[in-house]
């Protein structure tokens, strides 16, 4: 018998995984096992599958789970979850419709995600109360909105599933109300962003409530009202958005290490604590470039980038995972939100001396038509001027100025070196001096010299 | 007496450096001799400005000579044109509206810019046949599309003013022939590229004669045919815009080095040959961080850039240049088409060993709305996988994207550091592998180990 590779989860990193190994080893026998029925979907594009009542739910998987097997020869197991591992024996216990079974592995890629936080909260199970983490969850929220009757949804978390299911739920049609506990519109954003977001959430008719701790809800067989302190506030329709945990219930049970952050601990060619065993995706750490240790940050180009490097290894190679700087963005209405390296609040919690400095400027040339507003806020140290993060928020150009800075970052750029970059530039796609360079030019004024 | 510092120049480069100068040391006194009329105007935005007759031609002025003035002590003279220098004596002799007057000054910035170039056909006399490089002829060009009789334009010249001016000369009613000696448009863009312009020439109706050698024009009095090796072709309206060379007569008399590349040599403090003589923007080189040496690259950015430096350096500064990249971006009707680093050719010029690789993607993510097409072409060494350049045309996202690339070659990343950079993703601003990552793990298959 050949050499097997199990690999448990079938999104993102799990996918990518098994893809990898299977090209670079055609010989390898590959199994994916996933207790949901797609495979290979693009999870970040759930909001706005349900934002088009015409989209099918199944136009977000990449390749589906019978291409996999005809076309690349891997033997994906839909409905198949693992539910106990022997890594002594090598076996996983597999539960699948109709029973339960044992399957061995010589190598093993564990790619379990992470899942939603369900709080325990009075009436989370009435109908129209809902997550949003999988496919499934997607085609639940789709079809309760074809009930033409809804008129009032509300958001529990403003995190980026909370700000983009607020933005598409009002794109269908319904009266949102936002609630987040914290007062800071997103977490982490200095004043001037959060004033931003908080307007434009307020012109697209969005009824925020930060500062609102949520009670439960309540309704008559179905979701009618959010009780919160403040007293009810009708909803026909709740998403429940306050946060993710990595899936890591498997590995702990196997002995396999697990990170400070509660994710899987792996080293850079994405291996976990037990040999042969590797993690990627949600359910691992990745490492940050700049706290210089494994965070958890769930986010799917990560988790594509380490499943093709676990597969990559699987097959022998020594393929390395370079880190991350958490770099994020968000569609909100007309305006992309988003940031990469650390916040002025983050710097200070490593213990390094950081200053800010906060701009505003158009996204095209003086007098061009069509322009929008940008702001961006640089983080740096004063003294030696290293940039430590960028936040932005702007009606054009925010992600791809977000990921210069982030290769700025990568690079170790201080503000002056930053300043002074050749940026492509034509009226159309930006004002002469960029404002990426504009807030650089105006960190170099609190350098130490 | 107090210290004088004269800038020759009022446009980009010498209004920064007028009012970096000033601003760092306000007891010095600035004189800005310009020989036209307006003073910092963005010239890069004329196309634009031409584009629409509603719009003022002075609206492109950012800062008008008066304010300056008034606002900000200089001593700008519109209409004033320095026409010699005694670097022994430190004067101008300054040709004025008259007479003629001499000028002394103890620090000297020159930023004559550049000059089109003017060729010796026939005809080039007649009404109608313009060259577009100040605010003086986007202002006759505005005046001539005025008259609604006109029905042919032609564009004699496949640079980035050639391909905006026949955008925006379509954009204004007209039929657009646009001619190019050379065959590729735009020079030195890979196959793919250059297929994609002509495409969207086509597309927007624009004649395409590229391998045309244009010979003259004619007509009764005013513009009314080109003349081409392959017989005449109607125009009412033509504009040659063939090319452009550094102002340097005024430096050159004065014995002040030229670089190689015609324009003025200097020194990372855009000091000249001469002491105390600094020399910023077109008329001046611009160190190329890849080539190691100085170019003739003219752009508005490096203007600014170089400009801010030279003023500040006058004012006691010590402000370096870092260098450019060649980056570049132009809109062609829907397209965004530009480069940044070095295209193969160029690299093989220098002797490197480059190898390339190119990849089609979309913009936005998997199954998102809005999605365009993008190339992207990655110029690298396939020993060790240094970076040495981008070309990119696409729908959108292009200009952000080669600043992308321009950050990664500042920083003298290889390949696999590209493939592995943290970008920001959602899927209406990106795929979750964005098309620079696909087209850095496409060149790390090239890279020999």
């Amino acid at each position: 018998m050949g050499e097997r590779l199990v690999v448990i989860g079938g999104v993102a990193a799990g996918m990518s995984a098994a893809s990898q190994a299977k090209r670079r080893k055609p010989d390898l026998e590959v199994v994916v096992l996933e207790r949901g029925e797609w495979v290979s979907y693009g999870a970040c594009g759930m909001p706005y599958n349900i934002q088009d009542p015409e989209r099918r739910i199944d136009d977000l998987v990449v390749i589906s789970a019978e291409r996999f097997r005809t076309e690349r020869g891997i033997d994906v197991r839909t409905g198949h979850e693992a539910i106990e591992l022997d890594l002594g024996k090598r076996t996983a216990r597999v539960r699948r419709p109709g029973g339960e079974s044992e399957l061995a592995f010589d190598q093993l890629v564990i790619a379990t995600g992470c899942r939603p936080i369900r709080p325990d909260w009075p009436g989370m199970d009435l109908a129209g109360v809902f997550v949003l983490h999988s496919l499934d969850h997607a085609q639940a929220i789709k079809r309760h909105l074809a009930d033409r009757s809804l008129r009032r949804a509300a958001v529990v978390g403003g995190g980026h599933i909370g700000l983009e299911m607020a933005d598409v739920l009002s794109a269908r049609g319904l009266a949102v109300t936002l609630f987040k506990r914290s007062p800071e519109l997103p977490t982490g954003y200095p004043e001037e962003i959060t004033r931003t977001v908080g307007q434009e959430l307020a012109r697209y008719g969005v009824d925020l409530r930060v500062g609102v701790e949520v009670l439960g809800f309540e309704g008559q067989g179905r979701m009618e009202r959010v009780l919160t302190e403040q007293g009810p506030v009708d909803a026909d329709l709740v998403l429940v958005a306050i946060g993710v945990r990595p899936e890591v219930e498997l590995a702990r049970q196997a002995g396999i290490r697990l990170g400070p952050s509660g994710a899987i601990a792996v080293d850079d060619r994405m291996q976990s604590s037990a040999e042969g065993v590797f993690a990627a995706g949600d359910c691992a750490e990745a490492y940050h470039r700049l706290l210089g240790r494994g965070v958890f940050l769930p986010r799917g180009t990560t988790a594509n980038k380490q499943g093709r490097i676990a597969g990559a290894n699987v097959a022998g190679a020594d393929e390395r995972f370079r880190g991350v700087l958490g770099s994020s963005v968000t569609k909100i209405f007309s305006l992309a939100v988003g940031h990469t390296g650390l916040t002025i609040a983050e710097a200070w919690a490593e213990g390094l001396e950081a200053d800010s400095v906060s701009i505003e400027a158009r996204t095209r040339a003086h007098a061009y038509p069509g322009s929008r507003s940008i702001a961006v806020r640089l983080v740096f140290e004063p003294g030696g001027g290293r940039l430590l993060g960028a936040q932005m928020a702007g009606g054009e150009g925010v992600a791809k100025r977000l990921d210069v800075v982030a290769a700025a970052l990568t690079a170790g750029f201080d503000v002056d070196e930053l300043a002074g970059l050749d940026m492509s530039y034509a009226p159309p796609f930006a004002p002469v001096w960029d404002p990426v360079l504009v807030a650089a030019n105006q960190a170099r004024k609190k350098i130490r010299r």
